[in-house]
């Protein structure tokens, strides 16, 4: 089947999609979580077969432990789908509301977007998380996976192809692009005629192709180079407690922090505190001449270094005279993702968060933070680093969009 | 100036456009207002140029209709530009708040989009309409308007920038491009540094040209091949008088009616009722096999019709034996802008609400109220036909994004 033939089916879904009650939705997703869990042993098959190929192919240890499925892993996936079924239903509010002097009453309320295509790489948790909240929230879905994790997927969609068959759903509502070539993406990024919205998820070459090549409306999510910057009246023990945190308790995701910026009147007292913490874990400091005076065992960074994500052990240090010069350079350098500011001043905490000009600012918190789950959205389909429809953490409101319904009596203008 | 320069000159903008306060805004604007109405002369000078160049180019006279400015028309302006300064801001409002177990306090803020372009043609009016509309939601414009309004344009941001100065404001908070060839529009298509979103206004062919050559987040906003369907249950003599109003009111506009569907039950005592009133205004009727048979005076339509935005006096009827039906032709044929249902059956107009997928779903009343101004949101940018950001009239609620502000003492993940 071609890319386009899917999204021609994807189409059809919408007349049954449109009429679909939250009762009816949420019954889905039950049948949908069950059906996983029974269906283990086919997805636990499937995926040997994917860890076998991958294993052949070379894999890295990492990834190779993201492609695995087991038992309790797909237990927890029907949990997710699960939580997602309890969550209020997204679409249907009225988010605005007017009645004009001729009688005509206007409502603007929140509707499904249509079909969300959502290109991603091998992880296969992937395919039931956004096949749930597409569907949660009204949508149907074109899952394109990475062709590490195809049989694993193939599997998993069949299962919830069934599900939502015996559920009196269209089974199209939810597909998987077989075809993992390069050209099956490329396709669709064209096919403005069948799909509303684009998701990219995963590494920045794929997010960048994407932004790049795509006609069809692009939510940006991923990567992020966040920063912390330690201001001058900062609890140092914090600072460092944070630092320690936001770098090293997972490095691989993009909510970790990549770089500090730290006022010169502490660095002397704060970098060697900051560093005693990541030495714990070995963590490479790579910093400007003044870090590098201010503490020993600094290697020298590079402008390159400021604009690197490592998801690594390591992290840059910048040295500012001033809060406004932190500002500059975090907004010149930072993705837009997550950036923090340690202070006991709550005048310079307003001024970072209201200058900081990212998806999510802190004061006095770790950057790790930024989840739609941590957030209180319930699950995330991504975190959007674009400016329009969704920015950050992005749960099912962001799988939404809106209409305006205008009752009249006759009136013309 | 290149247009890449524009775009660092915008960026700078952003430090002081992101600590500015609504009333410095609002004092902002109502200078421009005053500006732009003391600079009268200046502007329709300047104006007389382009109309010159305009009638030895051989415009048609709608088009220099359209460019033309005089006293009361930049009176017009001005009193806009008031309008947008007496809004409520649009930044700045609270809409998501959630505290963690662990203290954390999350809020999710209104907050500006940054530097937006837009690309239009030769009205001067949206030259002023729209930087008020930026820099009121707190961003920085590029404006890039049509060759034969140049002299226009640049009179009225040179107005514009002298007005900004004296109110404190960055001048290059309003910026012109001066270059009006293609190349200049490409070149700010590919300028994801420094543009956050490009919104084109205009013809059909400049928007699909930006849609698809954009890699900075377009907003499309424009064509409307709107419907309106005459239920079984229809009052006649209200269909025929709203579809007279939505199709001749105003027949160059995006919310003209340009399609008609009839329930064949009603279609022998509704097309002869409609046709008496489009005949007032020698509209032609190009309609189906039915259409022809049920009312004489029907021209033959082609499937072609079906798809056609006619801005002009013509509309197109087609023939459906249901509900279901008149949905899905709407739904398979229209530009997803406007669409009307008339009928006295309340579950007919529940269900046509529901399924037809435009941004903007009537019943009983004209296509023609689609617009920022008659839906209460004071002014608009456009009307977007796009599902992501925002869809149908986008007022300044449409022109910001949103920001997490996370406050913390001291937490960790």
């Amino acid at each position: 089947m071609t890319v386009q033939e899917l999204g021609i089916k994807a189409k059809k879904t919408q007349t049954f999609l449109s009429r679909v009650s939250t009762e009816d939705k949420n019954r889905a997703l039950l049948a949908i979580a069950d059906a996983l869990e029974n269906g283990k042993d086919e997805i636990i098959a499937a995926n040997a077969i994917d860890l076998e190929n991958g294993k052949k192919a070379g894999l890295g240890a990492g990834l190779l432990d993201r492609l695995m499925l087991n038992a309790q892993r797909i237990d927890g996936i029907a949990d997710g789908v699960r939580q997602v079924a309890a969550l209020p239903d997204a679409c249907g509010k009225v988010v605005y509301e007017y009645e004009k002097d001729n009688g005509l009453k206007i409502q603007k309320i929140t509707v499904p977007i249509g079909v969300i295509g959502i290109i991603y790489e091998a992880r296969p948790n992937v395919t039931a998380d956004a096949a749930a909240l597409c569907l949660k929230s009204g949508n149907a879905v074109i899952l394109r996976g990475g062709k590490e994790a195809i049989n694993s997927n193939k599997a998993e969609v069949e299962i919830m192809q069934r599900a939502l068959e015996g559920a009196g759903f269209p089974r199209d509502t939810v597909q998987l692009v077989e075809d993992t070539t390069r050209a099956s993406a490329t396709e669709m990024m064209k096919m403005t005629d069948y799909l509303d919205c684009l998701i990219p998820r995963g590494g920045k070459g794929l997010i960048k192709s994407v932004v790049e090549s795509s006609t069809v409306p692009v939510i940006e999510t991923g990567s992020g180079n966040c920063h912390i910057y330690v201001d001058e009246s900062a609890d140092i023990d914090m600072a460092a407690n944070i630092i320690f945190n936001a770098k090293t308790q997972r490095i691989s995701v993009c909510n970790a922090c990549e770089s500090l910026v730290i006022h010169s009147a502490v660095i002397a007292k704060a970098l060697p505190a900051i560093k005693a913490r990541l030495d714990e874990k070995n963590v490479e400091i790579r910093g400007d001449e003044r870090a590098q005076a201010a503490c020993g065992g600094i290697i020298p960074a590079t402008e390159e270094d400021f604009y690197t994500e490592y998801l690594d052990y390591i992290i840059s240090v910048k040295t500012v005279d001033s809060l406004d010069e932190a500002i500059d350079h975090i907004n010149e350098h930072s993705t837009g993702h997550s950036e923090a500011i340690i202070t006991a001043n709550d005048d310079n905490a307003k001024k970072f968060m209201q200058c900081v000009d990212s998806s999510s600012v802190y004061v006095n918190a770790s950057t790790r933070f930024t989840d739609g789950g941590e957030f209180g959205l319930g699950a995330e389909i991504g975190i959007s680093t674009q400016k329009l429809h969704a920015r950050g953490p992005m749960g099912i409101d962001g799988l939404t969009s809106t209409k305006y319904l205008i009752f009249g009596e006759g009136q013309i203008r």
